[in-house]
């Protein structure tokens, strides 16, 4: 247990698992007060998210690698999804004494995996206790943007005859939860809920390949691009085909069941984003057309003569 | 009840509350995937914070602003501790729903008075559940070194012949903690406990003046300064007479209490630093002198003729 080896055990368990880490551009490490991290560019992208045992992963569910990954992944995909490249992690562990040591190090040993994996380092953190029962992981990504792209890439860009793509598959980690609910306890699309992964690299590729527009699908497709028609003040309509194609990718899902996870399934993490329609990169996948609004007409996301309601399939922390 | 707004109602109180901030380098604030900051030095400062109610606050002692406050400080003093200014801050949030929206309301009007009096701006955040009765608070602060300032003061550069110096006086905090623990509501130490808050200019200023190392006093006088002499692997004599002043100007505390309390405590955020001699910036009171190990001697602090321990006074969030 945390309580058993104090604060200085559980930092060195901590230490060791994460003790092969990329270290380009970290000029100053954990252990002073703050880190201090090469900015290139003379700018810093910023991001955090917290996740809550019980609100966001479930012990049965998931391993404590499972949990250090999925946090990576869902700060760096908000990285990726402005155009940048991560080029350090803070985290933040707040735990009750009783949680085992082995937690602890798991936890490490996953965010060390997807340390290497995507080349960003954890360069600090904060260890805190918490009351009993309760594991809080919180993650703050830095990054920056490439060289050729000047400005990050935001939500509301998106133009009147720009394509809306993918960068990957969709409705694999809905899927997987809406199986993990079944009492289902393997095969891909669980394995996906548990360990997000994306190709962080689509981020700064569409970016330089001139994205007006991007998001990363974090709370499901029709929420997020919802997002995107909001803060850009046009209607998006998805394709149908597209929607069914990505639908009959989710092997051995129900057609209903899959079709939901496509359109409303969260924790996904691909990204979406709005190109010109002879500026898709090679590998994305064409999902809608982006169209000004009718006269009178709020933006939104339709899919043919439907309009889908965001709170649909959304997920909102306080269930307003 | 936050529950009842729903995470939109949340955030509309939040932001309304945070409007008058400094946006000074300031490229993309709240509102997008992540925030973008400009960085003009090339690199970047970074360092993370978490209170807990229960653990780091009570509610009955501090109102919600305190609480905003306080982490704000904590986290400045980090940046400013390596000879930094803030740019940003980033503000995570999670709490149970039935958190009164006032309290939220309270946090962000502590923080927007922070970012005011700091000239740091909130730039963004995560707002997420938590189970019954939770609430904790994580701060990220981002921060550059000033024109001149090529290094950041790491703990690790006091050297033989250097005088320990600190930007403030010592013990509020901790006398402060200890009346409220005796009951006590009132009074300038305990206002000082509720809402520490220090000159965060005095940071850069040091490194500027040549600073050879540099901590705040979160943990306390003799454990602060432990970590800089076992980082520099010196030993740092303190001035007993230093001490009786600091104890001293605690009005209205007994001796004995008010000596243990700028030993030992926390919460402070003045800063510690060494300089050489005639270095020492004007106002900071020289505490104490930076001394070789004899042979065989392991680094540490020394009051007179006492090895002081770091454990007495320190805080380990882990009892350990």
């Amino acid at each position: 247990m945390l309580g058993e080896v104090g604060e200085r055990g559980v930092l060195a368990e901590v230490f060791a698992a994460l003790a092969d880490q990329p270290a380009d551009g970290v000029l100053v490490g954990p252990g002073d007060d703050t880190a201090y991290l090469r900015a290139r560019r003379g700018a810093v992208l910023a991001t955090t998210d917290t996740m809550v045992l019980g609100q966001d992963w479930r012990d049965d569910w998931s391993t404590p690698q499972d949990v250090g990954v999925k946090a990576t992944t869902q700060n760096l995909a908000d990285i990726a999804s402005m155009g940048g490249a991560g080029t350090g992690l803070l985290v933040t562990l707040a735990a009750h004494p009783r949680l085992p040591l082995a937690w602890a190090r798991g936890l490490a040993e996953g965010l060390a995996w997807a340390s290497r994996r995507s080349g960003v380092p954890v360069v600090g953190g904060d260890l805190s206790a918490a009351p009993a029962g309760v594991v809080m992981l919180g993650v703050t990504a830095l990054g920056e943007l490439p060289d050729g792209v000047e400005h990050p890439v935001l939500r509301d860009g998106a133009r009147p005859g720009d394509v809306l793509a993918v960068s990957g598959p969709l409705g694999r980690s809905g899927a997987g939860l809406a199986q993990l609910l079944d009492g289902r306890a393997e095969g891909p699309w669980v394995d996906y809920h548990r360990r997000p992964w994306t190709d962080l690299g689509q981020g700064p590729r569409a970016a330089l390949a001139g994205a007006s527009s991007m998001i990363d699908v974090s709370d499901g497709l029709v929420r997020d691009a919802d997002r995107v028609a909001r803060a850009s003040d046009v209607r998006i309509d998805l394709r149908p085909g597209a929607v069914d194609v990505l639908a009959a990718g989710l092997d051995g899902v129900p057609a209903e069941a899959a079709r939901r996870a496509v359109l409303g399934g969260g924790e996904e993490h691909v990204l979406l984003a709005t190109f010109a329609p002879d500026a898709v990169p090679s590998g994305w996948v064409p999902l809608g057309d982006v169209e000004a609004c009718g006269r009178g007409e709020a933006a939104g996301v339709w899919l043919g003569p439907d309009r889908l309601d965001p709170a649909r399939g959304g997920w909102d922390h306080y269930g307003g």
